[in-house]
């Protein structure tokens, strides 16, 4: 977690440099924000009414009075994950998987029980077996630009995916944080607005989309799990910030949104092709697992052999920061990885930091 | 939790209410934070440094890199208790003591070891056999204004207490949230301040004090402690917003922040001398259990056979809110009393309230 020296080059974060945040526009949310009358007040637990309802429409599926305001999509992922499962009881997670899942998971003292992922997102066909095999009653899946693998689950598979929620009365937590993160579009819909058992909790996030100075996340669920939900939220931070939630919606309202949104298209775009060609011009025998559509994580097979850990020591030492795909298997790797993000670093600093890496390969 | 009607009275409430709270100064703060350079990217876990510096000189006896900036007072509270426990363990809390510790203690499925509180404040000559005969490590402890009794503890008893810790090798989670709320001065010093074994794990906030809009708290231990909060608001909730943070810093060392706790000094007198007066003219027979020298709850005691629960809804009938004594115990109730706040009305409403209420006493 200790920062690297300033003049190395990140191909890991998980979060937009400066340059395509939309800095002048948040800090005019910000400043009618903090002197909207009321704004200092103690907000509701749930939220701003007008932010939630501004999420439930963008969600779809979901009432207003079903979305819970957030400090960020991570606090939204511990308390789904707390909530819905007790220590010693098993939980499916995607292998490989989001790190901050993986961690909560075993903190929590739950037994992970891996799903694989290939390039069409979770392996939905092994669903009912581990559901049946390991009475798991929780799913964690990133259907749309996952991190660490960038990849987007098919249409066949979220039809795989509700139909064994629905078997095994099973909860999937739907983690869609990198809605704003669209690359070449048109986006599939949540999860959340196809569901018709009620069997979805979402979580959306403005962290990774937007700028990490705007921790405002979202955690929706129906009926009773809403309020099992709202019941932890509250033991654990209360409420987010009034000032926070009025900037966020001041922004979300503005015109500066869309663009914002265009700018990330075109921007990430532009970044992922750049990584892509120069790891096909100096890293051959690399092999991308799939080409992303949006989100800013490349899921990138090193050749068989390669130790992961050893390369991103390597990589580091060279000045380039990249991030070894071990850690986001639950279980066994299923090969040698590396996951590299085009999100967080210009096409200049894209090119030279394949290039350090192709030095250490 | 949900909202009384807005003709209602509120002599019950955790915050100061906006006419006290330092507004035009908190919303300069934000918008000089916002457009500061460098307060969009992703903030250090820990928090930033020239915060936690801030915090470390203000608590005393503990360094910068041993404070850990938290989203407001609950969730330094709510990561204290998880990570210094686990479910099934006794932890030893304030009888009556505050309701959010109560809370979290039972979700986490705690064995909770209720502790007399008298007006001195916790009954520290019972801490040594209740530590030896439950085992138990934890303490959560109020020292100062405590909520709901308005208690301090007192120099003896600190004494007391620091004894009872290191010969058990226990903990106190101190909960100093409402150091800002100081009305007589002067203030005891934190007891981290004058730790000499490590025991102390420190909380504070300035939501209590300043504005519930302000969601930054501080959770502060040492050595291997600091690590294992660390870790765990790391899955949390990852970081508190860098504007906000920022803006806090801003207020904490402008003319503003002086400015503030003088006001909060005068006004929060008036408020409860007020209160004090009205009660003795107007419900003389009931009895407050201490006169608090700073917080904004006064803890009063019904006659004999009174029903605080009913009181409470015959109350908010009549239009004022006020907080039943029960919920603030975590086993058997000692008596009747009723939780009277004076921070989050002005001194007219003080005033009326207390009519009202002595209409349904």
């Amino acid at each position: 977690m200790s920062d690297p020296p300033t003049d190395t080059i990140r191909l890991s974060g998980g979060y937009l440099d400066e340059p395509i945040m939309p800095i002048r526009a948040l800090s005019a949310s910000f400043e009618r924000a903090a002197r909207r009358p009321g704004a200092w007040g103690r907000p509701p637990v749930d939220g701003d009414v007008a932010l939630r309802e501004w999420f439930a429409r963008a969600i779809g599926g979901v009432a207003h009075d079903e979305v819970l305001i957030t400090n960020g999509g991570q606090s939204a992922l511990s308390i789904a994950i707390r909530t819905l499962t007790s220590p010693g009881q098993p939980i499916l997670i995607e292998s490989p998987g989001y790190l901050a899942a993986i961690s909560i998971a075993r903190t929590h003292g739950l037994q992970i029980v891996p799903v694989p992922v290939d390039e069409h997102g979770l392996r939905t066909d092994l669903l009912d077996d581990a559901l049946l095999r390991t009475g798991a009653r929780v799913v964690v899946v990133q259907p749309l630009f996952a991190n660490p693998t960038g990849t987007t689950l098919s249409a066949a598979r979220r039809a795989e995916l509700f139909d064994a929620l629905e078997r095994h009365s099973a909860f999937a937590i739907e983690d869609d944080v990198a809605r704003h993160l669209s690359i070449d579009g048109p986006t599939p819909p949540t999860l959340m607005s196809e569901d018709k058992s009620g069997n979805i909790i979402h979580i959306c996030s403005l962290t990774k989309g937007i700028t990490p100075g705007m921790r405002v996340g979202a955690l929706c669920a129906h009926g009773p799990v809403y309020l099992r939900l709202r019941a932890a939220k509250t033991l654990d931070d209360l409420c987010v910030a009034g000032p926070v939630q009025a900037a966020a919606l001041d922004f979300l309202t503005s015109t500066a949104y869309p663009r914002h949104l265009r700018t990330i298209a075109r921007e990430l775009g532009r970044r992922r092709d750049t990584l892509i060609r120069e790891l096909a011009a100096r890293l051959p025998n690399t092999q991308p697992v799939c080409i992303p559509r949006g989100g800013m994580h490349l899921w990138t097979r090193l050749p068989a052999g390669a130790d992961p850990d050893a390369v991103g020591a390597r990589a580091l030492a060279a000045g380039v920061l990249v991030s070894s795909g071990v850690p986001w298997y639950p279980a066994e790797p299923d090969g040698p990885h590396l996951r590299l993000s085009y999100g967080c670093s210009d096409i200049e600093h894209i090119t030279e930091g394949v290039r350090r890496l192709a030095s250490v390969v």
